[in-house]
């Protein structure tokens, strides 16, 4: 990366990769990279090549999340570096294998970038889920798809929380783009998620191609969603769930949460309040696979994320 | 049961059963099964011995509609009189199972009733799934709710059909109802459909007591949708689905369908319209559940069906 006056020039995104089915009952990925991969002319762009590919074909073929362990957690270091063996779980193996085709993460050879689209149960529209507060050219991106789409077409859920962050597929790439698209109830096609992320992906890679052919794009200020904390639900002393998303909060994702405000029902109606501090931004409400990871939504912050200009850098 | 003047004097419903989980992933049922193995107090009514009973405890475990088939289709004869054995599926042994406890099915020693919860991914609302046109008994049941919460509070799906009509969970009981609500995703808690759950139960409940202390229950007419046919997604020569359900059609169950309407949409973005015989009501679409068994959608069609009087028989 070298920098000129206001900004920052990058060598060209030549090598992009769209992975469906890092979840296999996410269907919208699953779907829009299926048909990609029998027909691809509507992702192709020219000077890139775009490879539609999914992530994981054995939990896509039993329509589950995963088979043995969660496929975008596993990108670890010590995951990726595991000596090969026949019984390593399904979904190590398969992150190696991807780290081979796309990675080596963290290196020169790695793609360029790689879109991840999964979709979420919760009311979130469509959020792109970004790692990495420095990556201008992701951040020029998304303002892109904004000023084109409008302002609220989409989201950006910003993680780079040192205790929530976790290694996903995408990060094999050097810009890794996750793009949650709901609600859809797992296992389902809904046609207005598929052509929401469809037109958000679509512009994505026009910005690439606009990029590559010299496109200057000045500096700009984008709207962020800071990821602040996990919330759990209220458990029992066996542990066991003893409260629901209350109807104040269900379904309104992005929408400001004040202390006071309610956040639980109990199974005998009592009301549980937030009690955190200033307003907070709730996502993920009830999102149906993080039950086993003990969280009823995750607050977030407000942030505006000023990006560098960026152009090609011509060598 | 005896005839009166104009209707059936029957004996009263001591026994009756509340299931949740006969499919592991739809949440409402096993929330407050649980709730009331815990505290049963809310669906006790006088007079009447309530079971709250979790119907395929490995399947809620897992969170998974089942572990090895689908136990709400277990019920046959066939099955149901398998020599026992350990190697035998787990539903097979768990249909065994609940036949010991709530049967035998078809039997005088049957459980009066049971109310078997589920959940649907479809905008189906509280939808009674009723198996036999002739149980005035529950046909007066669901008419006393519809005129105590309102007419719009239930839809009543009979399904008599003679290919499409399956061996339920709750076929063991002498009256059998189902209740299916939604929309829910899988995995998911959602307070408002736990809500009209519980509230439907209530009435229902209530319904049985006033019954058991000898209320009359004068003839009624009952709006009812009759299961019509069953339709598949369209798919390619590999078998692989070609579309979607059209936006005009999603969460529009129970809107009139006539032919030439809108019901698919291909991935490459064709409309498919529908070629059948008259208005329908279609229901169940886009059921997460249903995509493994080649259902899109099923389409019904509209009936009044005259419910006898019913009264307590005095012995
Ligand atoms: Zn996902
Ligand atoms: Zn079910």
């Amino acid at each position: 990366m070298t920098t000129y006056l206001n900004g920052v020039s990058l060598p060209p995104s030549k090598r992009v990769s769209i992975f469906g089915g890092t979840h296999g009952n996410e269907m919208t990925g699953v779907t829009l990279v299926r048909q990609w991969i029998k027909n691809g002319a509507e992702v192709q762009r020219a000077g890139v090549l775009v490879t539609p590919f999914i992530a994981n074909p054995k939990a896509v073929e039993r329509r589950v999340r995963y088979i043995d362990q969660d496929l975008n957690r596993a990108f670890t270091p010590e995951i990726l570096s595991l000596v090969e063996r026949k019984d390593l779980p399904c979904e190590v193996k398969q992150a190696q294998e991807i780290n081979r085709l796309f990675g080596p993460k963290g290196s020169k050879d790695a793609y360029d970038v790689i879109f991840d689209l999964h979709n979420t149960t919760s009311n979130m529209g469509c959020t792109f889920i970004l790692e990495n507060s420095g990556d201008d050219f992701i951040l020029q991106m998304v303002n892109y798809i904004k000023c084109t789409l409008g302002q609220s077409s989409c989201h950006v859920l910003l993680n780079e929380h040192p205790e929530l962050k976790y290694e996903t597929t995408r990060s094999v790439a050097k810009h890794a783009v996750g793009l949650e698209v709901g609600p859809q109830p797992q296992g389902v096609i809904r046609s207005d998620i598929l052509k929401s992320t469809r037109q958000i992906l679509k512009y994505a890679l026009d910005f690439i191609q606009l990029f590559n052919k010299g496109e200057e794009f000045a500096a700009c200020d984008l709207e962020v969603y800071v990821l602040d904390a996990s919330v759990d639900y209220p458990r029992d002393q066996h542990g066991d769930i003893s409260a629901m998303i209350h109807p104040h909060l269900q379904d309104r994702d992005w929408q400001p949460l004040c202390p006071g405000d309610a956040i639980f029902l109990t199974f005998d109606g009592k009301t549980i309040y937030y009690e955190g501090e200033g307003t907070v931004y709730p996502t993920f409400i009830n999102e149906a696979a993080y039950y086993e990871k003990h969280r009823a939504f995750v607050t977030t912050r407000k942030k505006v994320l000023p990006a560098k200009g960026v152009k090609i850098r011509t060598v």
